[in-house]
């Protein structure tokens, strides 16, 4: 199960009842946040979510409207008594950012490590999630994010038997260990079957559409994508500014298909992106102008053999 | 007429519907600011306050309660068209955190100014308004400010005349220039009555309470001052980490006598402030709990011959 919470839905500035553009991911007791503008704390709090489980904060790009939060989050995550590090990933130069960010909030009682997003695309171990970077097309260096929990196969008692594996071996094989055994290397796929669907998010603001959104959304479970304007006479300001349609990311989504597509990062001019849903189920049907708050609970989907056991 | 706004009232970090503390003077179409901690711009936004006219930021210390909500403002007040310079005051260091701030917000269509206070006491004369800052006693360095809006006498036409001064240079004298004509020196006071009265507000926090709190908010029309705790059994806490209890700011109010004392930056854990209220106004009658948004427009006293005038 995989907890998703769009925190903020507000590009430039903030807006009384719309935060900036943050989104959290809770997997396992561990969370993921993704930007970080100013009102994320406020944001986590109105939606009754702990700021003190964040382990990782992926930042998309250098515009404040994604970071300027960062020094008043951990401050908060400090007040909560946070003593295990925090990891924040971002484009080349995130160092910078949170020395700044730092010298905002200089007492913390945890440590904070950087590490700096390598090339057009790389990706990260985080708590049983796998992470991948990769660049998109915005006025400065940018990346979107795919988030993936991974799922192992059911175990398999026929193959562990078949492969002559102990009995007392069964469980750490099956936890994912490795094990020199009387001479042998004893791995887990010796007693999992076929690894199973696992789930799939990605997050991708601010940026023109590009092929790569389209590749790494095909078939997730939800798409979060930036609809920075609704009005057909901005195409132009959106191409300039490189930011995104709300038409173009149900077309992305039209050729993806996710299960669902939430919309964000809309422009303070755009005070109600729900006026466009018509339109844009007429190209996605599953799209949705997603407001503060709006969270999902993905579950892992059941597999055949489960859905057999039920009938 | 000077109009105050408190536009956060809290301490330490924000709730949903309470800012970090954050106070706005605007005088003769210029805007001052006092503190600046994350939400301030949504607060300017929901009070109807333009962050636009602000020439002046004072920080009266360095904890991101405080100061963190900068980077956000600056690049709202950008995005506003702003392009006179903005001076930001604060304690020694304020260079180092405007640096930071404009990592995080670095593209300003406007030039940002610091100036560092000096001594235990400095003033500085801003936009028809003269600022004292004053140290008080926190655990880092801090000050209090108090702003005064000075009011000249009146223009008085018989010592105008006893003077000698041509009618040509009446008007110009009475808006407070000093002319050299035919070999003397004109001055205002050669036209203008008696200096009257003018307005007086003093903003202390966060502060153990100071004799020199007492004493500049003397007689002043309003005194904002921190009320941290109401819980009797916080003194501790509030001498330990050197805040004020709302007992003691009114403590300062009854001595001080201000025609009204407001209190702010409460603590998150004082849900309700209201309940201390009778408890506090039998220590000074004008107390008032302050909410996020509180305001007043603060007229200049109408002087006796006015007050004749009308009768």
């Amino acid at each position: 199960m995989l907890d998703v919470a769009l925190l903020g839905t507000g590009g430039m500035m903030p807006l009384p009842k719309r935060y900036l553009t943050s989104c959290m991911l809770r997997y396992n007791g561990n969370s993921l946040l993704i930007d970080c503008g100013e009102g994320t704390q406020m944001a986590l709090k109105q939606l009754g979510w702990s700021c003190k489980p964040i382990n990782t904060i992926l930042i998309t790009h250098f515009h404040a409207d994604h970071i300027a939060g960062l020094p008043g989050l951990l401050l908060t995550m400090g007040n909560a008594d946070r003593s295990e590090p925090v990891t924040i990933i971002g484009p080349k130069g995130i160092g910078n950012i949170v020395r700044a960010a730092r010298t905002i909030a200089p007492e913390l009682p945890f440590e904070t490590r950087c590490r700096e997003i390598e090339g057009t695309e790389d990706t990260f171990q985080l708590d049983g999630m796998i992470v991948t970077a990769f660049r998109v097309n915005h006025r400065v260096a940018c990346y979107a994010f795919k988030i993936e929990v991974p799922r192992q196969g059911k175990f398999d008692v026929e193959k562990a038997k078949a492969n002559g594996i102990p009995l007392k071996l069964w469980n750490p094989l099956q936890k994912g260990e490795e094990i020199e055994y009387e001479g042998r290397l004893l791995t887990p796929d010796m007693v999992l079957g076929n690894s199973r669907r696992g789930i799939k998010v990605v997050y991708a603001t601010d940026t023109r559409p590009t092929k790569e959104i389209t590749r790494h959304a095909e078939g997730a479970d939800l798409l979060i994508a930036e609809g920075m304007y609704g009005e057909r006479d901005k195409q132009e300001k959106a191409g300039g500014y490189k930011h995104m349609m709300m038409q173009e990311a149900a077309g992305i989504a039209a050729k993806a298909r996710p299960k669902e597509l939430w919309l964000t990062h809309y422009s303070p001019s755009l005070m109600r992106p729900e006026i466009y849903i018509e339109e844009l189920r007429k190209i996605f049907p599953n799209t949705v102008a997603a407001r503060d708050g709006r969270n999902i609970s993905i579950p892992f989907e059941e597999d055949e053999e489960e859905t057999e056991d039920k009938a």
